[in-house]
């Protein structure tokens, strides 16, 4: 959205193009500082609303506490109007995943003053954390974010595969195990449940609070646990196998051709394999080569 | 199956060959809409028997549950009689897997009418879910499930090594523990039940149901955890290394230089990085390329 | 220890070589055969030892079980006497790691004769089933095991300082749980218990018979779950790495040289790298490639 | 430090410059003697300390191990003192990590005689076990763990993405939780706990001691495992990767052919496998290949 507010570089009121710089560009400094210093106030923000939620603790500090959530949401407030303010299409912004956000995570406490029991929605705020992933965008993080995106996108319908497999096995043996457990008092109560109990097991996570107790029940798990252990090496076999092949394309990418500029030539190429031009040797290998250019072709 | 009855293409009674083609071929536009839409309705069968489980939702919507089931059976049972028809060898498909399956989604419901508690029977029609992997062989999906399964294929006789030495750790683990915890009451009540518990901790789910309580069962435990922890790296490397092998087979090996003879060129390489001859190339770079063609060489 | 004995073919009594050959030897289709029925027959007294350690079938099937059991020691007896027969240092066997497992895998049978109780060492039967190793030997697993076995000796240094890391963590984070989780019952009642906790969370198996449940606790729990989650990553990678570097060396092993017989040369190598004769090249490569030959050396 | 002080090599006090060699230097038989010598007792006060704590063992082996305590409290005084004077600036190494560590796994044990209590304090000397890396400097090991470590640092900031990602959904899913599950009573009391669940969960640990129970909660609880079970992949992933580049980058790119300088001759090899030439040998190989070299060139 910034990007597409931005090109049209019309010199509309000075102050709100500074402003608009400030808040929604991340790669000036002050839109930087803007940026780590909003992050630090949500932060803040989080722990306020995660205190809050701890007896001990808001029984103690109660006023601090609510002091702080004023005090935050009038620095919501002003930065959602200037938000607004600046953007070119103030409606745009508001109906934008960020622009609710931005206002759920203000509108309980004005609420709260009206209906109570409206502060419970203050837990809206923790969504603002997703703005950390803007904070990333600016750092040296860009490259390797897109690394990892790009490696679990390409691997992306293996994963799909392998999910399916996965589900289908969940939905089977938690109605196997609802038909041998349902008698035993073990929390098998229900279909659903059963798979929930299959999902914790899979996952090896294993809680133990839905646990089978009759010996078939006990072998039939044990299968599912050894599947699931031998299964969990897909996923990760997959994205290893992924990240191999991209920091091998990436360690490739320094040489470029002279004649089109093609980057991404093996170490031991001789010629563009856009272009067929001579590339440049690394100085170590000039000599030599040169010597025996002629080889081949001629 | 589908593929050995189509090969002697006579023209049989219209009809029968025409929904032959719709329920049995996925590839045709009318197969691929029939096989999602039958996806769709088996998923639907599994909620309604999983929510049938619930007894809360049982008591309060156990008249649409049963609408619901009667029109799914009804649905089941006239394309279990379509497949029968349109099949030149009736029998042969009602022997074989997934029509037994079929056959055993729909028999209950009437079973249910004469026995009481056949309706329990029901849940045999989440087996019927198996049908999803033939939505899978559709789409681009196949490629990357053969990419999976050869790589397990190809990684079997290792991970039977594997798992080998992992029953052996399991049994040798659950009989010690046995020894050493049968007289505290910490659950390994015989030796099946110790083994289990060898399962539950090696594959790292963990329930809690059954764990060591003297300090020697606990050494014990903390030992075969170590152990499982270094094995848990075993499956994820073979299979890891058996997918990037995968990866680095497929990205490289088709194209060769028609004058050197070099393999391993980039799917978008248009001269030999070798000898800087032009390669053979795709039909969409035909046009460009050629134009270009004369300049290194000329 | 077969091996040696085997080398001076020396015609002893020939009942004797020819069971020794049955035996010992895994090679021949008899000893094949035998092998893998004694496999069969130490996995059904496992069953039998197993089975018996469960109450409700002890009490119904107690005396099957104890036929079974003699028929098995009777079977254990003549095969361990055949083994000193035919072996020509009984000693020697009878002192080995497997000479030892044999006896005491009969002894308790008859032990149990006179002293009441003794029965329950039967349990020691289950260490035959450490034999399982030598089937193993027979088939093409043997390959398969020795990739596995080299890549975790090769990286046998690297999982050293791994586990020593590890290791310190455990020590560490144990005393300090200890010092937090004391006072609350939370099954924190001494430093090795806490340790013990401390391996149950770090390989991330949880039982959740201990648990931190003070605030501070928690948080210190929650550290060593994430260190644990990170370092998880690190024996996997390890092994990885070793495998696939493993499988590159035996995908190039295709390839010999015609002069000195090497093997492994690279799909690209022109020259062996040991001797430096030109090495053959694949069919397809043949024209194009002798044409250059001249080239680099002329 | 210690590189720092050894510098100036000059001739001070004798037994002062021998000692520090001795305690400081890992590289001599008698410091290598001296580190490991170190290395066990800290392990033994370790053993001690943990005893203590065991309620059981403290009252029968009371005086063997106030014995002990004193004897290694001895010991540890005199390595203090030695180090102290030994070194050219003890203030620097006073105030050093180590130096501070030290101190504190003695104080207490004098403490103790004045104030009753502050034996518990002993347990500090745990921290004394990471003098552990400092033997590990000695051996072989230290490549191994140079590995490892450069392993880590590269995926530093694939890492730091990751890690904020897997932060940023324990604090959405912890809100969540504790929103669903505040009513139930499932142990979610306050929105730290439900943060600490969900790292336990995420880890795969699941101790069970707070689990979900109404089937809103279950719910998220498995869409929150089947991310964790996909999310684990991506640290072995990155790491796998980086030793899998790690390894081939030591494996290979130390020789080059003096002739045509290619890249990536395998260590064992004696002719560059592209132009025939022979490479400059290693040391150990240079006699027999020398004999053969004029085989394939004249």
């Amino acid at each position: 959205m910034a990007t597409s507010l931005k090109q049209p570089k019309v010199p509309e009121a000075a102050w709100k193009q500074r402003i608009y710089i400030i808040i929604f560009e991340a790669e000036t400094p002050a839109g930087k500082a803007f940026d780590v210093a909003l992050l630090a106030v949500i932060v803040l923000s989080i722990v306020v609303v995660a205190l809050e939620s701890v007896a001990s603790i808001e029984s103690h500090f109660s006023l601090i506490l609510r002091v702080l959530e004023w005090v935050l949401t009038f620095f919501f407030t002003v930065e959602y109007v200037l938000r607004l303010l600046c953007v070119r299409r103030p409606l745009r912004y508001a109906l934008s995943f960020f622009g609710i956000v931005d206002l759920l995570s203000i509108l309980p406490s004005y609420l709260g003053l009206f209906i109570s029991g409206a502060g419970s929605l203050l837990v809206i705020r923790t969504l603002r954390l997703l703005r950390m992933f803007r904070v990333l965008k600016l750092a040296q993080f860009m490259v390797e974010a897109q690394t990892l995106v790009s490696a679990l996108k390409s691997s992306r319908s293996k994963i799909a595969v392998f999910m399916t497999a996965v589900m289908t096995m969940v939905v089977i043996a938690g109605t196997l195990m609802y038909l041998i457990e349902s008698e035993a008092e073990s929390g098998f109560t229900s279909i659903p449940r059963a798979m929930y109990w299959a999902i914790v097991t899979m996952t090896t996570v294993g809680y133990g609070d839905i646990a089978p107790r009759t010996a078939f029940g006990q072998f039939v798990a044990a299968l599912l646990m050894i599947a699931g252990y031998a299964i969990i090496a897909v996923p990760t076999g997959i994205v290893s196998a992924e990240l191999v092949s991209a920091s091998k394309a990436s360690a490739v990418s320094t040489r470029h051709c002279p004649h089109c500029t093609t980057e991404g030539h093996d170490p031991s190429a001789r010629y563009c394999y856009r272009c067929g031009e001579r590339l440049v040797a690394d100085e170590a290998e000039e000599g030599p080569t040169t010597s025996r250019a002629g080889g081949p072709q001629g």
